[in-house]
């Protein structure tokens, strides 16, 4: 069977895979928000009746959440397991779309045609570049280079309540040689990455009431404590003043870097300046003692994701509000334990409240770090393979993102992980106007037909 | 003509001046929504039309904003201004009100009987009580004992934009000999007041300006600077430890509290537990040198009134937003200046940003605190008035809210004001469930008769 073959077919065949794309955009599948729970099962459905039209067995999976997907392909050699997710993020602010973000389009822009709406580039793009290449591989040879495993997840960007679950469930189902995950990004345009570190997330929500009810300004004003003010001080005592985090042990289990990551970082002549000149910035903003891509790739962070309280609306109220509200998140490395930090920063707010004020914290996803192990020879192979396809050869790198799904897929399937996407980082995704260029998603099929290829040698 | 007939009449009347008022109050005229311009153009209306049928000569004057009302009546006599607002504050959180906040009625409640509905006590219950006095005085003698001008304003909870201009350009038809203004509180239960100073007031809203777009956490955290990071640590450091307000040159003309009214103020035994305990309060939250009375009434205030930035909706989202809000508003006394305040306050924000964040301002109202000088012989009259209709004698009092149009009346109509009102401190004032005690309403006509006849000796 000759890979050449099957690259002539993903070329050839790139718009009818693109529409196929675009058909599965127009599902709102926002998994956060209870309102698109149905749209959410409408995207579970369209893709097992796409992969049994490939001549994959696959079912969808009910869970007390939102259904997972799996199908099951034989072929010889290695048995792979690639996964992806089918949920999308929020759209708002939505005034600031150009065209509805479930209406999505190809678009020519100076660097390109692009295929522009939510979910375009997370994850949908990208899982559909691992399908595209089985069906160009089916369609040529009638049969895959490998045996391969799917499994879909609409639980990402939610946090993915059933996923441990559904893990120590199926565990001999879902278990192969190694998982395939495509929800990442290339190193720079012409430049393939496997990441082999991951930061890993702990968010807080966190109410702080002050009075039983919203006051007047006026006349409660000076006297009665405003829990806006309690909450600003509690969000300025997060960070000192050279951008360390002083939650009381969040760094044990911070590891060194390794010099000699450090010195292949280094080697990456990363342009920080570019990189944060992009977003209308130009300090970085983490701990001044570090590089930026030590801040992005291998520190942890502490951010506010939203806040609110008191009145928001058009023109000025004088009210001293009741209740102020902050969602927290904080990305975590090597061995941060993010049950010891939560309960550290609980203790922390606490201990910052005035007597008479009160919190209450809402818990949202918890998950460590991971750091791949590259010992398994999937990853020089998937290496190779890359370094064919794009200009410049694959590198090893770090990312600033969590995607916890490699760390359980090692704590419950005993399975390592190959990290590899080609969404870039203008991508836009988590904002408006997200968008996948094309030629990711073109040169990421064929990306995955080598590995493919390859594996299989 | 006695003012004993007058006082029986309103007890009479009293069901139907209730009527009268719950029409008023269905009228949803919120000033600083656009929503609701016609609204507060029907309130206006409504009043017009209410004070011809009593005899008053009354229209609507038109301005950029929302309409004035004006109306006079001739009488012998002393020549008395009365000033109220038709508009209210917004309503929401809509979902805490116990019944539709323009839906009024009577109700019974442990203290009384009560009515309910935003406005009934700010300010349209307090102005009522004013219109009903001039009814029962016309109804029984066909006159008025004194000679009196109305004058409702319709943006006194947004600011009052159109005042300034309204009283240039109408000065001789609006002075009087003195002002009466019903927009302010009883001191106790039993206790009615003349409040003599009034905290000034200065807006500000703020909108910090971190990333040039909405970034995704992962890949930006940690590098990006965070906009609610900047934004809290300015609101933060707004006060410091001991509750003082930290903008340079804040307290400038802050005076200092005049020996014979720290005397009387602390003869009023104003039990501060109490006031904070009843919304939920223990610690007063001002300058720790401060008592809480001297914090309420004579030193200034710094309050967030509302801050909003990120992802505010359900479940959740890892956003680095781009821009961080604030609502800020200070409380003035003696001869601070709001401009100067204004533009200190701006140099403090600026000068805590990072260099590549940027901030912008949004100035609302600016109005310098107001201290009455009870030298007018009209100052004892209402007082012996006052104490004759309620069980204790009345007090002169401070107060912590900001009636800038008191100041107003002084600078361009050179006229002093009387501030007699009452509203009771549990009246949910700008919050959910806002009422008006049926004994506010009545006694509060019935004092104003009395100070009508009282004015004429």
């Amino acid at each position: 069977m000759t890979l050449d073959t099957v690259l002539s077919h993903i070329d050839a065949d790139l718009p009818k895979a693109t529409d196929r794309l675009l058909t599965l955009l127009r599902i709102p599948s926002i998994s956060t928000d209870p309102a698109y729970k149905a749209d959410c099962d409408t995207a579970a459905d369209w893709l097992v009746r796409d992969l049994q039209s490939l001549g994959v067995e696959a079912s969808k999976r009910e869970t007390p959440g939102h259904p997972m997907v799996v199908g099951h392909a034989d072929g010889p050699g290695p048995h792979v397991m690639f996964y992806g997710h089918y949920d999308v993020q929020p759209v708002d602010p939505l005034e600031l779309w150009n065209n509805p973000p479930f209406e999505p389009a190809l678009e020519d822009t100076p660097k390109g045609r692009v295929i522009r709406g939510r979910g375009s580039s997370d994850d949908k793009g990208q899982l559909m570049t691992f399908v595209e290449a089985c069906r160009a591989w089916k369609a040529v040879h009638g049969a895959l280079p490998v045996r391969v495993s799917l499994f879909f997840e609409g639980e990402e960007e939610s946090g993915s309540p059933s996923l441990i679950p559904f893990l120590k469930e199926n565990t001999a189902e879902l278990s192969a040689d190694i998982a395939l995950i495509c929800d990442t990004s290339l190193f720079g345009e012409n430049t393939p990455a496997i990441m082999t570190t991951l930061r890993g997330m702990l968010q807080e929500e966190v109410t702080i009431t002050g009075p039983s009810k919203d006051l007047h300004s006026g006349l409660y004003g000076g006297a009665a404590m405003n829990p806006i003010r309690v909450l600003s001080r509690v969000l300025a005592a997060l960070h000192d003043d050279q951008g360390h985090i002083t939650i009381p042990g969040f760094y044990d289990g911070v590891p060194v870097l390794d010099p000699e990551v450090a010195r292949q970082w280094d080697a990456l002549n990363f342009d920080h300046t570019a990189f944060l000149g992009a977003v209308g910035l130009a300090e970085p903003a983490g701990e001044t003692d570090r590089t930026v891509l030590e801040q992005l790739w291998s520190r942890p962070t502490c951010e506010v994701n939203g806040i609110w309280g008191g009145y928001t609306g058009d023109g000025f109220k004088t009210v001293l509000p009741s209740e102020a509200h902050a969602k927290i998140s904080f990305r975590l490395v090597g061995q941060q334990d993010p049950f010891a930090i939560r309960e550290s920063f609980r203790n922390m707010v606490q201990d910052m409240l005035p007597a008479d004020c009160t919190v209450t914290f809402d818990g949202h996803g918890a998950s460590p770090a991971s750091q791949m192990s590259t010992d398994h020879p999937a990853f020089e192979k998937a290496r190779k393979a890359l370094s064919d396809e794009w200009p410049n050869p694959a590198a090893y790198i770090g990312c600033g993102g969590s995607i916890p799904i490699a760390g359980y897929f090692k704590d419950y399937l005993d399975m390592d992980a190959m990290l590899i996407g080609f969404a870039k980082d203008d991508d836009q995704i988590h904002s408006p106007n997200e968008k996948y260029d094309l030629e990711s998603f073109h040169k990421g099929i064929r990306s995955w037909a080598r590995i493919l290829a390859e594996l299989a040698t």
